[in-house]
């Protein structure tokens, strides 16, 4: 390459870090993965090591590096606002996986900090990058479907669901996976923004957990200041693999992202045709995150930002979080897109 | 044929009593049309001569026919309820398309009186016969997805909307649309009930007569008392065709019916690979059809009941009904699923 | 129906006379099963029992019925011609199952027989009544994908292969197998002739059996006058169900018909995303076989030939022949087109 | 990385040397793309300067070069066995473009000098490294389809055909287009080796050429000595884009690679669905050409010879230089398959 790459530290050396940092380091050369840091003894050594990166004690530390230019936040949830900040304060670009804080205080704080320290903010809503949902969107930005009026985007984790329902935290569906399906409806009705939301969900992967709290099923009606309405919908267990699919229905047609299907090879024998789906969001989605890093060190490099930003995660949460209130309610709340720029 | 065709008469000679006629009339051997009614002048004559059928004045006229067994009504549905009743008491089976009535006491009238005269009463919930849809519901019987869980029908008809939206009746998109949505979802989810719904809808595709009262777009989120949550979604005016799916998730797997295209033709030229989408109900329906007019003189010559009944009527109804309530209120509205039998 | 139907004796009571007699008697009211004849003792009644229609002792019994207007011949193909040629001489119009004949002289005999007595004669190439092989033809003659250039039509029969392989006549993948392909594609590449063949078949489903002769995998290359180069291809052996598919490519773009699935629902689970395919030809082609039915009653109605006839019957055997040839010396072999027209 | 980069020489800046000189500088980290040949001016430097790569003056500079381990060579293809056998002489390791060679003789001298030099030897057949291609693979070696009976491998360029017809080389469809074919039918039916091949060429999609001896259209019918019967078929000019497909047939199943699709967007207009296809084989095989250098790489970093080698080189050039005799005596050709090893 002709530009030296982007020196990437990672936080977090968990599922999510651990597949980062392989993207990152065998197929985005524009990126140099540098260092990686976890709280737990050896996870970092784990993914650090077959990639040719060293380990760093504490994120402190990363800060600290002069041989780092950037953060990739992998950490969990909750410690994302802090280390966005202290980030952005060292003066290093931050790429932040979703959600980009806990609250729309946290993320409000995470983009005053970035927007201080002129640093890059990305945050991590891969479906942007994967090909058949830039395809549709391009069809709709380019007229192809006309108005938007009916849009549906869904999530369902493979598998069979938490390993342990009592350990995930309340609103989870909405804050960590159903915020993935709110960014990419905002995202796929250019211009337009979420007025209110009705919020449907309940246990019924695991029942037995419903009086402990445990939501792992949803659907989101969510209404648009152009009229369009949409639906949310998520499982935390689908069966047959990582289901990510989208539907934007315009007064002059339709477009569809998404089939479940992980390559085109089709099987026929006494069960019929049958493609294979894709068993997790590695698999699906390795294009996708590929694409995401490339531009978080493109949009370093040529001193812009991100086409996937702070705005965009705040966004998401106020989402999030109108469906959090309306479990609350049993009503349709309004979401709070804060004070109009 | 062994058997004596069912001798019918047919109610209604517009758009969709004239393609049943042609159905019954070039499809089903175990059916004979007999006479058409229509009070329109001319209507009933365009639709009987080319068939080898006389018409009839009346629908009294028919009712006291010696040569006639069995009704079909297509007549506007502000009317079915008054012909279902007379048809009954005239001793005549009873084909009604949807809705069965008006009202839910609309509808159990006529239930009372087809059951009082010991007479078949069938419903046109046609999607029960198309073989998709079939397909779906035979493996959610056989257990192949486990526990219903998710679930999504949607309506939306070709073309470019209400020629005159100020002549859609109050309601239409939830009684006439959307009933055939309500009646899947509840067919799709063997042995639950729906508990409540939540209705959205506006005037989307005619915005100019949102003030008018129109409705024409719409989603509803329905709750089962199995747990299982359902959207059921419509639109008026689908540039692509009419476009007709369901969609049924569980614990063990997923279904899908429907996939737009009316031939598995394809088409690959500068612009892609491309399949045709059905213009229209006919041409997607035409097999459904055919089965639901089998069945129908199946059921009589059989003296059982048919397939789908005016219980799965008054089910769908009920759904409907909750819908213009929530529309009304704002709010999630209990489903009255009458008297427990 | 407005016009009496076209009256029906059924020769050959097997298994696709069996199916025939079904699709005639409950899906074709244009025409009526009055009568079927079958050689094998109760044949006959267990067709004819179930669907009203009466049995005759022999074809000559049919020929000599007053009540009979023309007959559907599904009896052995070395009887075809015989049994044509005495239809025609008693003055019914024939419907004869492919091949029309065991030669082109058969073929040749057949079609004087019918053409002097100024009978229909049409014969069973089913496919050309599938609706996605009409639609590819019809975007080909409406000039949608350029001059024909390179051609696709392939069979492959549902199963494990011949029950009794021995029993299997010599070159029956040629006249009873890929007659149907020879037809398809003579039949998709409007106004063009087969100049030459090149054939390579082989017993691979039953290797023991090559010895005694049995050919039970082919591929045939097909060269027409305007220079279109075609595939046929056949197995007595698809493990996943019947398969038939054509594919054509042109200087525009290309068509392709057929995908091997029964309906478009679609399962989901641990082992991908499954289609049904279909497990028989009667599976597959009901609605091709209504059609040919319903083409054959009305162009004896009409007073025309029907839309295939014993020209394409000739057409087609000539390249089952120029097969035969070329299987025998190894070489490729010029197509008898007969005395130019 | 832990492992240094594999230093690489390009030989040949076209646009087949350009788009392998952006893969491996954009998404391969395990090669390091060091310098660029072009005997034409200016265009090493267009290649290699905006991906901080040097030019240099010729081949043999490159040869000479002590910071480079590997030269891949995408050069005229008369030129190949000559670049190989230098490159080997020199200890560099060879990844060459199809084919290998322009005639068996040739493929055999790259062979032996790259043996007798102990360098890795890779060709550059993509297909291998294409995901459906893959999977297809992986179920025939696990079985799923039984014994493999009836194959079939295309390739369709985009776009409208040769540029100056008169200047493609004699045979060129078969020794650089089917080449890829050849190669994925050997591939896809492992173990078994190519008896005989009978071709079919024309010159369809410029006519005006036909007598200067140019073929742009090709079907192959291939004997394995498994009993296996392939086609091969090639054109030079698909319309809607570049297509590449593969089909095994076997005693229990099939599998089919390839759909024409480029994402799993689609597009629902008054059209009807349309999935866009791959305008080029840049867009379609990214990922393959991503697959084969990191697969180059691996080898020879390993010290084993990579997956795909000059013995497959000869294979599927025997297969081609068969049909060539084959076109010059309208015969059946035995493949000259070499001394067996």
């Amino acid at each position: 390459m002709t530009h030296a790459p982007l020196r990437i530290g990672l936080i977090g050396a968990g599922r999510i870090g651990a597949s980062h940092a392989a993207v990152m380091a065998r197929r985005v050369p524009e990126v140099d993965l540098v260092a990686v840091v976890d709280a737990r003894p050896g996870a970092a050594e784990a993914v650090a090591g077959p990639l040719g990166a060293r380990t760093e004690p504490s994120p402190e530390a990363l800060f600290a590096a002069d041989d780092i230019d950037a953060v990739v936040i992998a950490a969990s949830s909750t410690a994302h606002t802090e280390l966005i900040v202290a980030a952005a304060e060292a003066g290093k670009h931050v790429f932040c996986e979703k959600p980009a804080g806990m609250s729309l205080e946290e993320i409000d704080r995470g983009r005053a900090a970035t927007a201080k320290a002129g640093v890059a903010f990305q945050v991590g809503f891969n479906r942007r990058f994967a090909a058949d949902f830039r395809a549709a969107r391009d069809a709709i930005t380019a007229g192809r479907i006309g108005e938007v009026q009916l849009m549906r985007s869904l999530t369902r984790d493979p598998g069979t669901g938490p390993a342990d329902p009592a350990a995930v935290p309340a609103w989870t569906i909405f804050t960590q996976t159903l915020i993935h399906d709110f960014d990419s409806l905002n995202w796929l009705n250019p211009g337009a923004r979420a007025v209110d939301v009705m919020a449907t969900a309940d246990a019924l992967i695991r029942p037995d957990f419903r009086d402990a709290g445990l939501l792992d099923t949803a659907i989101v009606v969510i209404r648009y200041d152009n009229g369009a309405i949409a639906t949310a919908e998520a499982s935390f267990a689908a069966a047959y693999g990582y289901d990510v699919r989208g539907e934007v229905f315009g007064s002059a047609g339709m477009v569809t992202a998404g089939d479940g299907s992980s390559t085109s090879m089709r099987l026929f024998d006494v069960e019929g045709r049958t493609a294979a789906t894709a068993r997790g969001d590695v698999e699906l989605m390795v294009d996708a995150y590929t694409g995401e890093f490339v531009e978080f060190a493109n949009a370093v490099r040529e001193g812009r930002p991100p086409s996937v930003t702070g705005d965009d995660a705040r966004a998401a949460f106020a989402i999030a979080q109108a469906c959090i209130e309306s479990m609350q309610t049993g009503l349709r709340v309004r979401v709070d897109q804060g004070p109009t720029s």
